[in-house]
């Protein structure tokens, strides 16, 4: 390599998830052509990140402060609950603009063989908000795997004892994809799980 | 958003060149994973890389100092230069480790449309490199476009008039490709550019 700087930064950037060698290569070259102004932002960026992010108290999903917007913002509604597997579903569900409730971040799935039982998990905080009252339902949007599955079924069990309505989000076929494509798991959960027009 | 860092650092992230929105999320979230050890390596690798890195006197490539530690390896080849368009080339070209020679960076291709004629580019620089003696050969490695075409064209006559074999980089069927999937243009070229077995 004729340079040690340029060897280093592309090894430290193809450890990042999904960046192989020639993105590494690619984005360190872009790096080169940036202006000292745009560097000097997106390391601050990174730096102010890592100082000042910290775990929302009340729904454990990532936050500026104590308590994140989500859980402080008066316009939620706090009768929905969306219960989640990892911080950053959250904010993929936000993304999309059309859930006004709030959100509980599970911490991971119930997976017996790796250890994960329900104590792992921020299961005892979900119910104990539940219990606080005027939560009315919990949509349990863990991942259609198996573990999410049970997971769910597990959730949903404390959640009727507790007087909760537990639901789960819908599986079927994606908004704008061919039957061709879908899987016959799928495909037959949408057959089954078929609501009136 | 349930954080304005988070927010501020993956909207940095997606003007990075091929990293759109979901890549800059990923990248943000694994960020909060690493070890402040581990941000601390990649931003300081950065601005290592911004502060200190410069431009090869000799070849216009990238370089750690005055001039690289290509143009200085007393074991390259001397006698031959290969002439790329960008500073990157040259670091595609050291990962085959099949060339021995030296690099002249030009910098671009000719473009008139764009403005862009041989003042602007490197050339003067390697025909001087030239002149002064020891290069037997300069091998043209711009891309096969129009542009990169007529650029090897221009510098051909040039050498030529300086007594220097200018050689073109083959084009051809790209090895373990299929007939099938190549273009007429590279099919035609790859017979026409037949070598004897």
């Amino acid at each position: 390599m004729p340079s040690q700087y340029l060897d280093a930064l592309i090894r430290e950037l193809s450890r990042l998830p999904g960046i192989g060698h020639k993105s590494a290569s690619r984005l360190a070259f872009h790096v080169l052509k940036m202006s000292n102004d745009e560097v000097a932002r997106l390391l601050s960026s990174v730096a102010e990140l890592k100082k000042n992010i910290t775990t929302c108290r009340v729904c454990g999903g990532i936050s500026d402060g104590d308590t994140c917007s989500i859980c402080t913002n008066p316009a939620r509604d706090r009768a929905v609950i969306c219960a989640v597997e990892e911080q950053k579903d959250v904010l993929t569900i936000e993304k999309t603009g059309g859930f006004r409730g709030l959100y509980h971040v599970l911490g991971g799935v119930l997976s017996p063989l790796d250890g994960i039982g329900p104590d792992e998990l921020a299961i005892g905080r979900l119910m104990e908000r539940c219990r606080q009252g005027g939560v009315r339902e919990v949509i349990i949007a863990t991942n259609p795997t198996i573990e999410g599955d049970a997971t769910a079924l597990y959730l949903s069990r404390l959640l009727g004892e507790a007087g909760v309505t537990a639901m789960r989000i819908a599986h079927g076929i994606p908004v704008g994809a061919d039957l061709d494509f879908a899987d016959s798991a799928t495909l037959i959960k949408s057959i089954q799980a078929r609501v009136k027009i």
